[in-house]
C-alpha cells in the first residue's frame, strides 16, 4: 500500500520531533502521543492563539481545575450513566470489543444504533460475528463507561474519575465566577487541559486518543435575552459551509439567514461558528476543507440540545470533528444545583427594585429566648426557613437544629405577610460551549500544510522528495532559520549574534551551519519555518549591504535584503494576524 | 485564634478569584485547588517566565507527555516499589492514617524513620496511639504506594498510574531527544504538566496537593566532562544561603568555593541553584526568605545521589520546599535501558575514528543460502549477533529465528578477528534535574507579596484594612487598571478606547468606573495590579495635557503623566526583567 498523507506527515513528525508514540521503548500504548520539541511549540502557539481569540478579543476569563474529580460531579453531570460505548466480551477468552465496530466490520452497511443493545445483539447473531481473537461466542452487548476510574486517598474507596471534559470544572465554579464577573451576564470562561476517554480499542492514531488536550469555552447567558452576541452583526453576512441535520447536504448560507430560518438555533451559536472558522484558518487549516455539520438528534450528547461540529477533511479519515459548538441550555447548572443543593442561579435585575408581598413564618424572639436559651438564634433561623404552607396555624411546630428536633409552641411564632423590595428574579443561565480538540486541530494543521515535490539533490544529482510544511508564521514552531553562508571568516560569529538577538527578542530560531545553504533551507521548509536569514560577506563588508542580511520566504522562495537592526521588528510584524484580529488599533481620534 | 498571613492571603485569593477550593459545592476534596481567573493568569505568567529562563536563555526544548502511564514505566523507575508513605489502618473501623503523623501527634519528639515499619509499630505501642476516629487498636504499619492507579482500556486489566512526576516522560523519550539535538550533549528538556500524589491525608492546603502543577527540566550531560555548565563562570562569585547536610547550619558562601570545597557536588548543580534563586526572586519571593537546603542521606529520593531543595519561609509553615535540584546520575536511563532492553546510551565521539580489532561470528552466506533458503538472511543476522565467547569453535550452533530454533553446521560460520573503525564510545548520560513545584512557588509569591495597613475609609470615615499585593509587574495577572475620573462627559468612552488599545497590544487590563478613584485603586492594589491609568478632563481638553493620562505606581503611589500613544510601550518596558535576563540586546558592533 502506498503511503498516504497521514503516513507521510507522521514520518516527518516523528523524525523531526513533532510527535512521538508514547512509551515507545515499552512497546507503546494505543491512544497516547507525546509532543516532541517542535510539536510542543506548535501546541503552545495554538493555545496562545486561542487565548488571543477568547481572552483578548472575547473577554473570557481563564481558569484551571483538577483532572481527578470525585464521582459526585459526574453522577450529576450524567457522565456516570451516559458516557459509554457499546461493548461486547468474548464468553470464551474474555477479550472485549466495540460492538458497533464488530458489526460494521462484518459488513453491515446501515447505521448501528449504539443506544440499543438488543438490536446490536441481534445484528451480531445475524452476521455470525465471533471473537476476533479466539473465534469464541460473544456474550451480550452492554454499555461500558469510558471514564478512567481511580480512588481519591489510598484505601479510602472514595471513587474518582479523570475528567472526560474540562467543562465540568467551570460549571461547578459558577457561583464564584458569577461573583468575579460582578453578577453580570453574559460572560465566558475558558479552560485548557487534559481530557480522558478510556477507549475500548482506539484506532486512527492521533484522531482518537485516550488522553487528549482540550480548549473549552463556556459562555453563560440569559436565555430571556435571546441567546445573542454583542458582535453578531459583524458576522451576519458571513457565508459558512453548513450541513444541517434536516437535509444532510452541504449548503453555503449567510449566517444571518441561517439564524432567521432556524437552521442555526440562535445567534450565539452562529457567532461562535464564525469565530471557530476564523480560528481554524488562522491555525492553517485549508478553508476548502472545513465544514460545520449539525448533530442528528440520535447522536447528540446527553447534555446538548443543539450541536454543530466543525469538521476538517482528512485524506485518510474523511470528515473528522475537531470542534463541537453546543447549546447545552441550562442542563449542567440545573443538574449540579439539584445534586449539590447549592444555588447555581443568576439574578435578572429589575430596572427598579419591585415591591412584593410574601407570607412568612416570623419568629417571636422574646418567647424563644427564655425557652431555648443558647439555641434560640438557631431555632429562630430554622423557623424563618419554613414554608408557611406546611405550618398549621396556632399549633406547635417542630424544627430541626443540629440534628436535634425541637418543638416550638404556637406563641413562639406568627404567620404574617410582609412587603419586600426584590432586586430581580432568579433564573438558571444557559450555556453555549465551543469545545476544541487541540490534538485533532494540530494534526489537521499538519496534514493541510504538508506538500511535497520531486527535487534533484544538488550534490548527488539524484531525485528525491522535497517536503514543505506551509504552516502559518504565527503557529510555526521555529520562526527563523539563521545561517552563515559558509562556516568561516567571521560569518558564524556574526550569525550567532543575530540568532541570539532574535531569541532574546522572543523569536524562536534555529541556527544551522551544516551542509549547503540549499540543504539548510530544505531542513527548515520541512518543519514549516517561514523565514530563513543568511549572513554573507556583504553583511560584513563596507559596501551598501553592510549589516544587512537576506531573508528568504518559505512559500514564495523570494528573498529580500534587510538591515539587521530591523530584522526582529520585521519578523514580529509578519507574526501578527491579518484582518480583524490585528493587534494594531485605530488611533483614538479616528 | 487570630488569622495568620495564610488565612489572610486565602481570604483575598478566594474572594478576588485567585484560588477556589475544588468541588466546593460538593463539600470539597482535600488536596485539590482550582485556579480562578486571576490565579490562572498568574500561573500562566510564571510558566512563561520559566520558558524564558529555560528555553530562551538555557536553550532547552519543551516536550509534553501523557499523565496516564503504563505500569512498566514506574516499575523501571522505582516508583512502584518506593514511592510510598508509611500507613496504618484501624483494625476496628478500617480508617487509614499516616503512621509518622500519628506518632508525631502523640508527642514523640525525635525524627521518625519512615523507612522502618517495625520501629514505627514500636513507637505506636510505646505512645499508646489509637485510632483517631473510633479509638480502636491500630494494625501494623505498612508502606502504601502513593500513585493514583487506573486501568488502561476498560476491562483490560492493563494497570496504569497517573505520573508522580513529569520527568519519566522525558527519560523514556531520550533516544528521540538525543537525535533531535543532533547527538550532542549537554542538552536540556523541560516539561510542564500535572503531577499526582495520592496523599493519605493531605494537610497544609495549597502546600500538599494531590494534583499539582510541575515545571521540570532534565539536563543530560556527559559525566566524563565533569558535570559543568558553559556559563558557570558567571555565577562563581554569587553568594547563596546554603544549609549543607554536614552542618545543618545556614552558611553564606560563594558558589565557586562551595563547589571547590565539595559542599555542592558539581558545577551544574550549583549553576541551576543560582538560576533557581534568580527565578524565585523574579516571581516575587522575598530574597531574605529563600534558602537552599541539602537533603540528608536518609531523606533523599530513591533516584538521587545529591539534592538541594530551594525552600521559602512561610509565616505559618516555616521553611517549605518549592524546588528540588537533584543529581539523578545515570539512575533513570540505566533503569529504563535495563527494563526495556532498548539502547539509552549516548556516544562520546573520538576526535578521529579509532581502529579497533574485534572477534566476531562471521556467517558464510554461500553455505547458509542453500541450507536455509528464505530464512538465510535472518540466520546470518542471528549468527552475527552472537557473542563469539559463547560459541564452541567447529561445532554446530543453534540460533533462534522468529521463535524457531535452527541448527547451523560448523561450515556455516567462521570465528574471526576483524579491524573496525569506531567513532566513539558509548556511555549513559547523567541527569541534573531542577524540578519546580509551581503551586507552592505561586503561593509563596502571594504570601511574600501580601501586606496590609490600617486605612480610613474615605466615605464612612471608619478604620479598615488596606491590602496590597506587591507582585512583580511581570507576573501580576492584571497589568493596568483603567479608570475614567468620573462616569460621564465622554470620559468613559475615551477610557474604554485606552483599555481596548492596551488589551489588543497584549497587555491585560481591568476597566473600572464604579465608586471613587480611591476605591478603584484599592481594588487593584489588592490583586497586585502594578499600574493604574486615569483619564481626566485634561486628557480630553485642548491644553498641554491633551491626550495624556496619569499613571499611578502601586508601590510608590507616585504618579506620572504620559501621552496615551506611549502608554503601551511604557508598560511593556516595565514588564521586562531587569539585569541579565533583559530582552534588550547589545548592538552587534559592540
Amino acid at each position: 500500500m502506498a503511503a498516504d498523507v497521514y503516513d507521510k506527515v507522521f514520518q516527518v513528525a516523528k523524525r523531526r520531533g513533532f510527535l512521538y508514540p508514547s512509551f515507545e521503548i515499552y512497546g507503546g500504548a494505543a491512544g497516547f502521543y507525546d509532543y516532541g520539541p517542535l510539536g510542543a511549540a506548535l501546541k503552545a502557539n495554538i493555545e496562545e492563539l486561542f487565548r488571543e481569540f477568547y481572552v483578548t478579543r472575547e473577554g473570557c476569563a481563564e481558569i484551571s481545575c483538577p483532572s481527578v474529580t470525585p464521582e459526585e460531579v459526574f453522577i450529576a453531570s450524567g457522565h456516570v450513566a451516559q458516557f459509554t460505548d457499546p461493548m461486547v466480551k468474548c464468553s470464551q477468552c474474555g477479550e472485549g470489543f466495540r460492538a458497533d465496530h464488530l458489526i460494521e466490520g462484518a459488513g453491515f452497511e446501515g447505521n448501528v444504533d449504539v443506544s440499543d443493545t438488543t438490536a446490536m445483539d441481534t445484528l451480531i447473531l445475524e452476521h455470525k460475528v465471533n471473537c476476533l481473537h479466539c473465534g469464541g461466542r460473544l456474550a451480550e452487548v452492554y454499555h461500558q463507561n469510558l471514564m478512567f476510574g481511580t480512588e481519591i486517598g489510598p484505601g479510602t474507596r472514595r471513587k474518582g474519575y479523570l475528567r472526560p471534559e474540562t467543562a465540568q470544572g467551570i460549571f461547578i465554579d459558577f457561583p464564584h465566577l458569577y461573583r468575579y464577573f460582578r453578577e453580570k451576564l453574559p460572560f465566558g470562561v475558558i479552560q485548557f487541559g487534559r481530557g480522558y476517554r478510556n477507549e475500548i480499542s482506539p484506532r486512527q492514531g492521533m484522531i482518537r486518543l485516550r488522553e487528549f488536550n482540550m480548549m473549552e469555552a463556556e459562555i453563560f447567558l440569559d436565555p430571556a435575552e435571546g441567546k445573542g452576541h454583542p458582535d453578531f452583526a459583524e458576522v451576519t453576512g458571513r457565508v459558512l459551509p453548513l450541513v444541517p441535520k434536516t437535509t444532510g447536504e452541504r449548503t453555503e448560507v449567510r449566517l444571518g439567514d441561517a439564524v432567521k430560518d432556524g437552521v442555526v438555533r440562535n445567534e450565539a451559536l452562529a457567532y461562535y461558528m464564525a469565530l471557530t472558522y476564523d480560528f481554524l484558518v488562522s491555525v492553517g487549516l485549508d478553508p476548502e476543507k472545513i465544514r460545520f455539520r449539525q448533530h442528528l438528534d440520535t447522536e447528540m450528547a446527553h447534555y446538548a440540545n443543539d450541536c454543530w461540529d466543525a469538521e476538517f477533511l482528512s485524506a485518510r479519515f474523511g470528515w473528522v470533528e475537531c470542534v463541537g459548538i453546543a447549546d447545552r441550555s441550562a442542563y449542567d447548572l440545573t443538574s449540579h444545583a439539584k445534586a449539590s443543593k447549592e444555588n447555581m442561579d443568576a439574578l435578572r435585575r429589575y430596572d427598579e427594585p419591585k415591591e412584593v408581598s410574601r407570607t412568612i413564618v416570623f419568629p417571636i424572639t422574646k418567647v424563644l429566648g427564655p425557652l431555648f436559651k443558647g439555641k434560640a438564634k438557631a431555632v429562630a433561623d430554622a423557623l424563618a426557613e419554613l414554608d408557611p404552607g406546611t405550618v398549621t396555624p396556632e399549633a406547635a411546630v417542630t424544627v430541626s437544629v443540629d440534628g436535634e428536633h425541637l418543638e416550638v409552641p404556637p406563641e413562639g411564632y406568627e404567620i404574617k405577610t410582609v412587603n419586600e423590595k426584590v432586586a430581580g428574579e432568579s433564573f438558571t443561565p444557559h450555556v453555549i460551549e465551543p469545545s476544541y480538540g487541540l490534538d485533532r486541530i494540530l494534526y489537521a494543521g499538519l496534514e493541510h500544510a504538508y506538500e511535497e515535490d520531486e527535487a534533484v539533490d544538488e550534490e548527488s544529482g539524484e531525485k528525491e522528495v522535497y517536503r514543505r510544511l506551509r504552516l502559518p508564521a504565527r503557529v510555526a514552531p521555529i520562526k527563523v532559520g539563521v545561517f552563515p553562508l559558509i562556516s568561516k571568516e567571521g560569518l558564524p560569529e556574526y550569525a550567532q549574534t543575530v540568532d541570539r538577538r532574535l531569541r532574546r527578542a522572543g523569536i524562536p530560531t534555529f541556527y544551522d551551519d551544516s551542509g549547503t545553504v540549499g540543504r539548510r533551507y530544505a531542513r527548515q521548509d520541512e518543519i514549516g519555518t517561514p523565514f530563513c536569514v543568511t549572513i554573507d560577506f556583504d553583511t560584513l563588508g563596507d559596501g551598501e549591504h553592510k549589516d544587512t542580511v537576506t531573508v528568504r520566504d518559505r512559500d514564495t522562495r523570494r528573498q529580500v535584503r534587510l538591515p539587521v537592526n530591523e530584522l526582529a521588528g520585521w519578523v514580529r510584524a509578519k507574526l501578527r494576524l491579518a484582518g480583524k484580529h490585528e493587534t494594531v488599533m485605530p488611533a483614538i481620534d479616528a
